[in-house]
């Protein structure tokens, strides 16, 4: 099957308590291709500008990444520069220069237009409108945003939910969209804007995934060394959506599975700056970790007799 | 098999974004017994004063707690007066009368001597080594503490530890005691300490059971309506323990299960002001929010072939 997915390829200059990184690689759709690669064929649309590396574009494709989407025009790559304190959960933009990013209007290629499952990453509602019109209903899509959305764009943003399936939000931003403190009833009012299922990320936390009547809880993997969160959430939903694609449709089974291949992904991205850290991370790592997930994650019914 | 606890009965008033009340009853071994109590026979030791109702004291004996080891001296009973936010993981003090509280000293009842399990609830380390002094050795020994002690009384609360199977503790309180920012750091320190299981608390996040090579996390029961946080944290040390007397001694397979008992105790307790839902919680409710923690947290192995 093929997994789309449109949003942004970037710079980032990231602090963290553990060291601090110059215009390294990142951006939602590359955090996104780089973790669903691993498992699926990916589509990738996006922007980048005259100073971004074409072997980063060589290694993509390498991976199976189909990059006829990414296009690339004058001007300088949109460049992100954020700090974290020891909470990681918790980003801190210091600047964002949107650069070629600002003039992004996604125009798929031909045979982009027909995926099985399609990410819209966090951009521009108005923008996840229009990458909408452009393909065949794929039989999943799933859209993450954020409150500079949320708030500003509102309006264009429930426009669009009416056709997502599943929501990727933070629980600040599962707040935010509902006007619901409380978690579960937040994803019961997100569930009626359209999104059938809401996926709430909450960092070393883990994940939680609310449908009608039921939900699903995934651990954060436990790590000793978290170096760099950046594009966690990212790598997490590329996770999720690349299983998906790579196993099989969504049911209620597939998608805890793909939750979990999704929380295993971003345990490795957050072990290194960018996403290094999944360079060399192969199938069989995910494998294992997920195996522990299912170990740290496993309790026996209670004795039915005292 | 019987369940020691040892610590605070209080009154409390607490204010929350959905309501306010005047001395409620709590304190953590009322809240520990009030859990636990549903599960097996407890036996209580603490103090109160001449304001405590006896009606409340006879209602423990009726569920079984064994309140020989209950004093009622002159004076009025410890009173905790605090305030929670929308973000109910974070309980603000107000004022605290320690009150006939502040020259309890524990003196165990002959009978009490012999526990199979012993909880030293968060109380001054050095009155939790007074305990440890006048009983054969249990079973099990846990013990919950604070930032408080841990500042303020660390040589004594690391000489506790050295004889403590079982360390209950927020995630901020296992950053302080261990000087370790990460939650598995931490654990692994603090493992160093004397507990060979480290149980972090961690709100609507859950608990997780860090012990040597491995871990088991447990989510928060989702609830729509969270009422009052006050009390959870000793409410789930009483389920745990209460769980683990009854069905017994402390193994990978039984810990587990009795994390989840906490955690759905704890969920019971939270949805309303004081201990009022236990009240009315039945061994049935208990175990149907377990069942459906089984099937909240349940996923299946990944496919072995593509």
């Amino acid at each position: 099957m093929t997994l789309l997915v449109v949003g942004s390829v970037a710079f980032d200059s990231v602090q963290t308590p553990f060291g601090k990184k110059e215009r390294v690689l990142g951006g939602s759709a590359n955090f996104f291709s780089m973790s669903a690669s691993l498992l699926t064929r990916v589509q990738l649309v996006g922007v980048i500008g005259e100073d971004f590396p074409e072997d980063h574009v060589g290694y993509l494709q390498q991976r199976g990444v189909d990059t006829a989407g990414l296009t690339r025009v004058p001007g300088r790559t949109f460049h992100w520069r954020g700090r974290y304190e020891y909470d990681l959960n918790e980003a801190h933009t210091l600047e964002t220069q949107l650069n070629v990013f600002a003039d992004f209007r996604p125009n798929l290629p031909e045979a982009f237009r027909r995926p099985d499952h399609l990410f819209l990453a966090n951009i521009d509602p108005e923008l996840q409108a229009l990458v909408l019109e452009q393909v065949t209903r794929p039989k999943l899509v799933a859209l993450d945003t954020m409150n500079y959305w949320i708030s500003g764009k509102r309006q264009a943003l429930l426009k669009v939910l009416r056709d997502v399936d599943v929501l990727f939000v933070n629980d600040a931003e599962a707040r935010q969209l509902s006007g619901e403190h409380n978690v579960v009833k937040a994803g019961a009012a997100i569930r009626k804007m359209g999104p059938r299922t809401v996926i709430i990320k909450r960092g070393e936390y883990g994940a939680l995934m609310l449908e009608h009547g039921t939900a699903f809880y995934v651990p954060a993997y436990p790590l000793e060394d978290v170096f760099d969160p950046t594009g966690a959430g990212d790598t997490f939903a590329g996770g999720v959506m690349g299983a998906l694609d790579r196993w099989g449709g969504f049911n209620t089974q597939t998608a805890r599975q793909a939750m979990v291949v999704g929380g295993v992904l971003a345990s490795f991205v957050v072990e290194d700056f960018s996403f290094d850290r999944l360079r060399t991370t192969s199938l069989e790592d995910v494998q294992r970790r997920y195996a522990d997930l299912r170990q740290f994650t496993d309790f026996k019914d209670l004795p039915t007799a005292d």
